[in-house]
């Protein structure tokens, strides 16, 4: 017998006739002896139906009041669930992030997890109960209801496995694992059986959006072993582990190819070399809130100059434009470039620490196939280009094939 | 400058424009000076909505978790109320029931208010704000979701009032105030200035039901001056005041005729008599939670028997009639009769105390149009007659003229 902690998102509670079926799901874990502590986000759809309200509101709906109001989505489903678990013999109970308490802080709308008194669940747990617990929100110390932003109950989730002790967080989604790649892209892409938290992490901030990052973060720092698997599926899903030294021998190079379709360029051209001059352009954009992702910089062909080159969400590209144009001129840098038709591709694997060549490996798969590199990133276990979008399919497909994941080469 | 709680049903906040209305209302108050708190209810639709899922979910819904899911309805008006009024520059805060707190007993979907902790709302008042609470939800002393039951939301006004020491409770609706009768009913019908609580009661008990009675009740016991009135039309509403010895001079005998469509009528015939007769068969019905209304007995024309007649709603009259056929077999009564074609009109005025003849002035009226009186109830303060329902129209214009209620004649 061991503790489990489910974790179920808006598409796997999205209905009546869904709920009931997780409800079953979770009453299949209690056959078996489990203690089971479950974790809901809102019905699908629920949280942008009331975001539509709050926007047509108040231009820019006070925080506050916006956590109020969408965190009564989980509240719906925590409801329904017990209901249905009630309904066929399995004695249940709910409690919104406020009851438990998971105490936040209050960064309203992306407040972070500070604390969770698990007394309430343990003494349900002892009296038999499934716990059903609201993701997504908490309170904090003056008693306000906050919310953790977008995708926060696979937080909530990975927090309560934390807090109890549990031997396994689940989180159930429409997918049946992490995959080497996104099989939309790579027909022969194939579910890894594990893969580690690190190279989660990786794959979670390159694109592949199965998990919400600061979950498998919050999972790594405390050690929560983490499944991800379908709710619609049977299957074993995907387990993501701490990387042992002991068992990074037997790891694969390279586990997965992500790849970020959302990323722009900002190019400024001819700097005149002098110390802080990139620190300066960076924090103006970091000071507005923008997201930067790689950043390269180089001296430029004179020597005299230097050309520094980042990336940025597209979405907030005209702003970072508008930003670093203004600092250029006064830098008397020679121009400022931008462009929103690249991607990033990037190859992940623990394994690259021990293996040298991937990198050479990479760019001459990308190479054979007269892909342009135009920006390179690297970190102990990622390698990450940036290319023109048209080639993103390409590249991808080749990297796939280039390091051993296609499915038919494993068979 | 005074402290006026104003509490705003969910056909006055049922769309996002309603709720804007409903905000310039309030902002309307704030003008004048005045501290404002106010309580809502779900948008119109919603709570029914939310009900409708749980009886999807389990075939008799666990009134803790349907607690937990039917507050939430309050929880989203509460949010878009604060937005809409800081849209328009007026600072507020929202609060569910558990936020501010408002304790209640145990009883899930049907808990009643113990106390109030005011602080956080003075607090607010003293910071310029507007402050908007849930209707209808409490918590219990365990930190349960509870709620006070449908239309609870008037009694949270009125808790409210009291706790702060309100100088007036609103209950805002959709009629402009309390009349002499329906208006439907009689076209003559007129809104009362003001009413005495007791009135208030007789009237909301009979069926008009303008303001929930528990928040009448708890009104006049904790003297809060309440005005009902309406959200959509300017108006000064009516006054429902404590009946002052004083005042009563000035008083009309009858303030209104009040009805009530969905009565029946259980009788059992030829009871032997002999102690505790009719408590064992009332106490039988009010042991299955059937309300029971009107009760009279008379002693039969053998004097050796006795008829007990009893109404109840239409709604459990099959189930009432069922345990009242089992005991009067074990009684050996003659007959166990029932009708559910019957109708309850009653004249009510604080008036009546102090002048005698109501009650034959009202039976003459009440022949004079041939209409034949199946049962009489009486209080200090109304007189309630049972008749064929056919003739409750009838009855109630021919009432309304003869105690001088109809608008012409006073104009």
């Amino acid at each position: 017998m061991s503790l489990i902690v489910q974790k179920f998102g808006g598409t796997s509670v999205g209905t009546i006739e869904k709920i009931q079926n997780v409800a079953k799901k979770v009453a299949g874990f209690r056959d078996q002896g489990h203690d089971v502590v479950v974790a809901v986000s809102a019905m699908s759809g629920e949280t942008n139906r009331l975001i539509g309200m709050a926007n047509e509101m108040q231009d820019q709906p006070d925080p506050r009041e916006m956590d109020v109001l969408v965190s009564t989505g989980e509240q719906v489903t925590i409801a329904l669930l017990c209901m249905a678990l009630k309904n066929i013999g399995y004695d249940a109970r709910s409690y919104t992030g406020g009851q438990v308490s998971i105490v936040t802080d209050s960064s309203h709308t992306k407040a972070r997890i500070q604390e969770i008194d698990d007394k309430k669940i343990h003494d349900d747990l002892d009296a038999g109960r499934v716990v059903v617990v609201a993701g997504f929100q908490g309170v904090d110390e003056s008693g306000n209801i906050t919310t953790l932003g977008r995708g926060g109950s696979d937080t909530t989730g990975v927090a309560l496995a934390a807090a109890l002790g549990a031997d396994e967080c689940q989180i159930y989604t429409d997918v049946d694992g992490v995959y080497t790649t996104d099989p939309r892209v790579v027909a022969r892409a194939q579910r890894l059986e594990q893969i580690t938290f690190e190279e989660m992490l990786e794959m979670a901030s390159l694109g592949s959006k199965v998990l919400q990052i600061r979950a498998v973060e919050f999972a790594g720092k405390y050690k929560v072993p983490l499944r991800v698997l379908s709710t619609f599926k049977e299957g074993p899903g995907t387990l993501i582990t701490l990387d042992e030294e002991d068992s990074t021998m037997e790891q694969p190079v390279v586990s997965g190819i992500a790849f970020n379709r959302d990323e722009a360029k900002v190019s400024v051209l001819g700097v005149p070399e002098a110390p802080g001059v990139a620190a300066q352009i960076l924090s103006a954009v970091g000071d507005a809130n923008i997201e930067i992702d790689v950043i390269v910089q180089n001296t430029s062909a004179d020597k005299k100059t230097n050309d520094l080159t980042f990336t940025v969400n597209r979405t907030e590209l005209s702003k970072a434009q508008a930003i670093v144009e203004k600092i250029a001129a006064d830098l008397n840098a020679a121009s400022v470039d931008v462009d929103d038709s690249i991607t990033k591709v990037s190859v992940v694997g623990v394994g690259m620490r021990s293996h040298a060549g991937v990198a050479s490996k990479m760019f001459k798969a990308l190479a054979d196939e007269g892909i342009n590199i135009q920006m390179i990133s690297t970190s102990e276990i990622k390698i990450s280009v940036i290319i023109d979008e048209r080639y993103l399919e390409l590249a991808v497909r080749a990297l796939h094939t280039s390091f051993g994941l296609d499915k038919e080469a494993e068979a």
